[in-house]
């Protein structure tokens, strides 16, 4: 199964509303960097609002996609993290220290204008 | 499987990116009624571009969820719409006459907020 991701103006919004399993992240990984391409898209929202948990390959892959979409030229924000993910990311040492994040969907779009104007 | 629903600020986006079977169409539309009324949303946006074909009984659930959020008072856009979706929905009798479309999502958003502010 796939995770949309929708279009509007120049950025591209991801709710990931499935548990993430080791194929639909990477599933994920390859759909978002292809729609980035294909669609020029400047700023990404990943928002893990409904994400409750995640284990160290799935915090890999994530962040893997954040340093991916920059070197394409995409500033990505993460949105709506959860307090056990949070801790997973930082257990595993993924550093997303330079990730813009935000509380939810909105102020991850607003943060993203902010960061692509400052 | 559902379909992921956006919020954003008082509006909701959808973007319909599997085939929608008739569990998927139903769960849909209980997911989407019960965000109208958890969110108070005002408008949604429902985008079928990666949608390229309906039956009959699909369309139908289509048609019902559009006046069923109009009954709660969400303004509903559809986008998107491809070719042998139009022509489904029309055979199956589904007047959607009143329904505001646009081709894809930024223009259904900027529909839906001219016709809330019309």
């Amino acid at each position: 199964m796939r995770i949309p991701i929708l279009k509007l103006h120049k950025y591209l919004l991801i709710s990931v509303q499935v548990e993430l399993d080791d194929q639909t992240a990477l599933q994920f990984q390859e759909d978002l960097l292809n729609k980035i391409h294909q669609e020029g898209s400047i700023g990404v929202v990943i928002d893990l609002t409904s994400v409750e948990m995640i284990d160290s390959y799935i915090a890999k892959v994530l962040g893997d996609v954040v340093e991916m979409s920059n070197l394409m030229g995409a500033k990505v924000v993460l949105t709506g993290i959860q307090p056990a993910v949070a801790i997973t990311l930082i257990d595993m040492g993924i550093m997303l220290n330079e990730v813009p994040t935000a509380l939810d969907l909105e102020q991850g779009l607003e943060k993203l204008q902010q960061e692509l104007e400052g």
